[in-house]
């Protein structure tokens, strides 16, 4: 059995995993590979830490770029993170160098994951990501290998466990947001600066990576929308429930013409699979034109299934399989695609008003004169002189009559703050 | 660009829709394979047949032995069906001669899928079968190429979609099967001989392939305990739905010291998602060492959905990718492997009784002596002297008590007909 080299760059919980497995569970892995998987190197900053895994052996580097020009090393594992840098430095330098890269870096191929394919083509070396989006989800061998016969008309993913995880907690325990962000910092859930994951920005550069793939273009972060959960209310998820929804952070993307991406709150029937998609599991679900509706779920974060992704891709990578990496040659890649037209949705929307006489005729007559018709209206409880919520679901409209009937119950009087809006799917 | 050559055996439903998209969609599937992918020969019986394609100009073979031969085939698509005869020899001589071979026959694969394998590494070619199992969904691909970096601990699956449709009518009609069968017959869900669906046989043949990659033996139809859902009546779906259970007919498999594989109707647990896979939907849950459990759900059947996942392997076979066929070399396969030892589980009872004094003491007497502790009992209403059904479910058991206690209720004058007992997961 011939070998192959192995470095891993990044030794957090993921990398740590990653070079524990190819330790302990060499033998079954290797078989797997029909090759011997061969660790020699590691590159993280401090030697002496405990990371439950034999060090001892290994070459140590402290800067990660290095890797890329030792002679011996055939794959290179990069587990650092973010999208400039050393990590891209490494991954840029290595695949120049003939080496294969196994990443998990969904913020780099989503930035610059374009430019790494071409550089994996002209070099002949393989660019392997599954563990850049959804953990251990197979999605991306999914998307490009298993459906690679049909077209895809649309994705719908839930692809931050943090947030879902949040609005899990939020709706078991009745607890509001803070509290429970502060209760999943506490656990590890979420991280002591969230914004990134809380705001959405997470799940849009996976969704790029699943757009690229699925609709043959180059990952497109710009060409998205994406609002996070800071602003769903306990209120609205109590809402929900009683309307028979569910509100999940839902990151979608469809090409028809244009490219439409977005991450966004959503009401979710409790009838379509997704929304029983609980706590910090991820899932997507594939809209495909010949095989209809095909749905992953599973743990999209954690160190195990992160690991898991990785040595799948090691595996793969092993074999020497080298397929395109975003499932087209890079020549046939579609760059800077158009924006096109969102969809039409039925939408939610919950607006705090003083509870006096006139304010629903105020409120109502906003929706009137944009003709977006009203199905239900919610105002419950008497609270004189008080803020109540007044809940409404509309028939389904366009984005542009959604943008006008937003503008104007924003500047409304009647409104005490923000009107909350979204999307019923 | 390059081009594989392709012949496809059988023109059934699917094999005419994969003839057909490769003609309409030739340009979309031929830009990811990275070659043309290029239809040349196809066999059938009846050649005057409209098959929604243009047969015009391929070769037409009414022995579909004869592909085999051709030197000028690259690809054999294989969709006769059918475990022996003319699809396996087609299968054996592609192989032999070097072709490459795509197939969805699942019968084929669990009965002779190892020495197939075998023939594709010894001459160096693809074989490749997506196809044969749940249709569209890429359990293959996950199991031996997503998710290879994790050592599996148990599959559960519904994998006959003629059973879960007919399941789901029962429950959402109130109908019995008698009923709901002969109106999946006139629509084309079910065969006029359902035998192969109802009794579990096609479920058990797909779980013994998926059962050979997750574990790395050959598949093996024989080590594998069956029972369809022909005797699931409508009073089990009704207390299902009291007791927070739904029915569904599972496929499961696990390997520790010995395989167990079984297929057999369940109580599954409304809070576990696999329960809320519904109508024709296939799902497979695989509980994973590493990554937790991973599920996986779409249409198991169908011309498209089936056609897309033989178009899927094409383009991979197109790709030059030729992966162990079961995961492992065939040199790695276990042969022959022992029965495992059954789980303990939870137990449902139905035993039909006449409704008068001691039946009740009769019947729980037989728990009794074996200790096998009982969790509920339902008989409702008052029916003296007529048919009346006793529902039991037990605490946790295993399979021993289980059989012992059947055994005695199946010799008992108190019950009028055999005891109905399904596990509960």
């Amino acid at each position: 059995m011939n070998k192959i080299n192995i470095a891993i760059a990044g030794l957090g919980t993921v990398g740590s995993e990653v070079a524990k497995q190819l330790q302990i569970n060499n033998e079954f892995l290797s078989k797997k590979a029909g090759r011997k998987l061969n660790l020699i190197a590691v590159s993280a900053k401090d030697k002496s830490k405990n990371r439950g895994f034999d060090q001892s052996k290994l070459n140590w580097f402290e800067d990660a770029t290095d890797i890329a020009s030792l002679n011996e090393v055939d794959l290179v594992v990069e587990l650092i993170g973010g999208s400039d840098g050393v990590p891209l430095e490494l991954c840029k330098n290595s695949l120049i160098n003939g080496k294969s890269v196994v990443t998990a870096n969904k913020a780099m191929m989503s930035k610059h994951g374009y430019d790494l394919a071409k550089l994996s083509e002209k070099n002949d070396c393989s660019l392997a990501f599954e563990a850049s989006v959804a953990g251990c989800i197979p999605i991306i061998k999914s998307l490009r290998d298993g459906l690679s016969g049909t077209k895809v008309n649309k994705i719908t993913g839930i692809l931050n466990g943090t947030c879902n995880y949040i609005l899990t907690e939020m709706r078991e325990k009745g607890l509001n947001f803070d509290e429970v962000l502060k209760d999943a910092q506490d656990k590890g859930y979420a991280e002591a600066d969230p914004s990134f994951d809380v705001d959405g920005v997470d799940a849009a550069q996976k969704l790029s990576i699943l757009s690229a793939i699925a609709f043959g273009i180059s990952p497109d972060i710009n060409n998205l929308s994406i609002s996070g959960i800071r602003e769903v209310d306990v209120t609205d998820i109590i809402f929900a429930q009683e309307l028979g929804y569910r509100i999940k952070l839902l990151a979608s993307s469809k090409f028809d013409k244009g490219l439409v991406q977005e991450v966004s709150p959503c009401m979710i029937s409790l009838g379509r699979q997704i929304s029983n998609v609980e706590g910090v599991l991820n899932a997507v679900d594939l809209d495909t034109e010949l095989a209809g509706s095909v749905m992953l779920t599973g743990y999209g974060a954690g160190a195990e299934p992160t690991a898991t992704a990785v040595l799948s891709d090691i595996i793969t990578v092993a074999q020497g399989k080298c397929p395109y990496v975003f499932g087209l040659s890079t020549n046939e890649l579609s760059l800077n695609v158009d924006t096109g037209e969102k969809e039409n949705y039925r939408y939610y929307f919950r607006l705090n008003v003083i509870d006096k006489s006139g304010v629903l005729a105020g409120v109502t007559e906003i929706f009137r004169k944009y003709s977006l018709s009203i199905e239900s209206l919610i105002q419950r409880g008497r609270n004189p002189n008080e803020e109540v919520p007044v809940i409404i679901t509309t028939h389904e409209t366009d984005f542009n009559t959604l943008q006008s009937v937003m503008e104007d119950l924003s500047k409304s009087k009647e409104l005490l703050n923000k009107p909350v809006c979204m999307k019923i799917i």
